[in-house]
């Protein structure tokens, strides 16, 4: 009998083994710049990132500290977020937000990778149910306007998967802020998402911060879409588009 | 003539040495997440933790620097508060802090570490002498509710100890705010009562934060008790249950 | 046919060729002054210097990491910001906002050096269009008075650079805020416009708590006028004036 | 002919040449304080030491990367703040606080360790004049009631040392803030004035977050004695009472 929280393993080619393994070193590598930028605290966050060409995902175990994070301790799951029986890290649980993580992927086929974070500033707005206007032009490059509030979601079903994707489908915005809870950012793979939760945090420091004194002066949408086309197409060495 | 502040040490098994052992290394390195975290300035704040099967606990000696903390350092006491005769560290006075600690382990049985910091987040709502609302999931998770302020109390005598105890006997936060002074926080172990004395800061900024913009949004009560009970229960690699 | 946006390399004497590698050492390395400061997050914020003697400057490339920083993967450009054919990093673009340092480095010839970064509290100053002003003697010593605001201005023509330097020409600030997108500071040269960057933000944050709780009380000018000059000719171990 | 800026160097015992050799070990290494707990910024802040026995002082060069302090470059003075000739290190500028750290020692004969910097939150009270209240457990123990305010002084004569010494005599305080600019604090030794500089910044930050939100709770003049006389003489391994 099996797990019915675990999948038999499928038949793994040499490629989509090297797949794997590329993803599970990104995925563990990437953790790091959660505690660099003061994203987390103890063992919470989670980045995961899609295995391309294949229904499966690698994510961080439950619990587990920061600097015991490793490739192999990494958890591969099919997109109905159940763990990959016999793989490396099976022996453990994954992140409790697996299912919220499984949901989006098997919803948002562009997407190929997945933060969440309790970052204090994000969270702030989250509690507030308020999205972060866009009143800097780091906003507009990075989000292309606000960043969106998603629906307050109990973890245990589908509703925080449900709750990200319907907010974010359509969206310019790579993060939302889920009611009370926090953000939750996608990405073309899992290091886009996590800049996205890095910018996500910076932002939303930033114009609490103005706000703080006052009102900040909002941003022509004119400005707005000139700034986020240019920045999807010329910035950086690779610019390769919007994920949305 | 002994000194009325130490008690003669009492005869120790290998098995008792090797849990005292075991803990003072514990409660050594446990000190670098009180900075890790910027809880701590200076020499403030201690960790301790009870010694398994003993009548007996290991605190950080008084004023001591962080970088010069070591296992053989730690100073061993009884759980009337005085240092253990002969014991590696007696020649060190043990935390100003240490009859309060004392105070929770003779009268929290369940207690195995007790923590305490003057983190700015939770000093500051500790000298508005108010509670911290529960508005946030992460806070339901690890707190069940509220963390509940404890009466203004000096050092002295066991009047903090005493308030400590009344105020989390019962109560399913494991931290205190005690009243224009600072948090203390209680665990399993002295690991558990370390990772509350960073999540209290956390969740003390982040509600801070929010709250300064306008008002945060309460979560449902039914929704509070989901999320502890899941917490307690699912979380982490080998859920054990909640302390209280 | 030439890249419209590089320069064909023109002949580099041996001592012109020295002047280079001490430009790019210098600005590979005051990068991390950003970090240590929390001036930038991921590959936000650039650093350039002017090549004493030469029509050149050299700048970061855009969205490269900041671990990944070195001399040879600096830019060498021309005044009019094009890259310099077949120098090392060429084949590299250069940071977005070379258009800006380019047209600052033309306009001012006594400017050595151009910082820009997004800092929290800088940044949200310029959202607010909100000049920082000078209540504090740091602020007086370094800026001789408040820091400025300029104008909004889109990325993608000079209208960034002339709002720079039509708002810094005859200032005594070494710092602009453009409003609401974030500081540009210059200097005698790199290290000089690196330290006005972080002066900027350590006053943006200390003017800003000030004021959260208050209005701070204004130093007279007359005292502001006499704290700038001190500090231009005295400061230091070797004060060889303001840059304006 | 001598500069007037420097002293002829006196006959030097080996017990004296041992003793300033020991303040310049410990004034080097407490600077690296400074940075830990983010006190200072650039080449901002200084510390200074009395040498035991000797009219002297030793005291940070002016404008010098952190990274670069080291015992033989730190400055050998006499109470009237001129360089010792010949002295290592007496080819550099002494910190331009000087004069204001000599006219310390010279009219509070128990002071053997001055600190200034421009931290933050410290500085913020300062630019609105307003001293610190007394409403956290650790203000009483290590400052005796509030942080006082002392006049607004031009750097250039004795004005700010003046301003140091007439606001703290007598006062329980170790730490004053100057108006508009930032705090000066004393202690037995250097070592000491540093743990003032620190706590100053830790308690103005947690009662400028305390205020944010609403009034914190003063404590009763009684029980800061109470907690002030305590910690004076029983706090530590080493306890020797107040300097005041």
């Amino acid at each position: 009998m099996t797990d019915p929280t675990t999948t038999a393993a499928p038949a793994i080619s040499p490629e989509l083994q090297e797949a794997i393994d590329g993803v599970r070193a990104d995925v563990a590598a990437l953790h790091a710049e959660l505690t660099r930028y003061g994203l987390v605290v103890w063992t919470g966050g989670n980045v995961s990132g899609r295995v391309p060409g294949a229904d499966l995902f690698v994510i961080k175990p439950s619990g587990v500290d920061y600097d015991d994070l490793a490739p192999e301790n990494m958890i591969l799951c099919t997109l109905d977020g159940t763990v990959v029986e016999g793989s490396p890290g099976s022996d453990r649980s994954p992140s409790s937000d697996t299912a919220a993580h499984a949901y989006v992927y098997r919803n948002m086929p562009d997407v190929g990778g997945v933060v969440h974070t309790h970052s204090p500033y994000a969270v702030a707005w989250a509690a507030r149910g308020e999205a972060i206007p866009c009143v800097i032009t780091a906003m507009a490059d990075e989000f292309g306007g606000e960043i969106p509030v998603g629906p307050f979601a109990v973890i245990g079903d589908d509703s925080i998967g449900r709750g990200i994707v319907e907010t974010l489908r359509g969206h310019r915005s790579r993060a939302v802020l889920m009611k009370n809870h926090g953000p939750f950012t996608i990405g073309k793979d899992a290091r886009d998402a996590v800049k996205a939760a890095v910018m996500t945090e910076d932002v939303a420091r930033t114009v609490h911060l103005s706000r703080q004194l006052g009102e900040p002066v909002p941003i022509d949408p004119n400005a707005v879409d000139s700034l986020f086309n240019r920045y999807q197409n010329v910035y950086g060495q690779d610019p390769t588009g919007s994920l949305n």
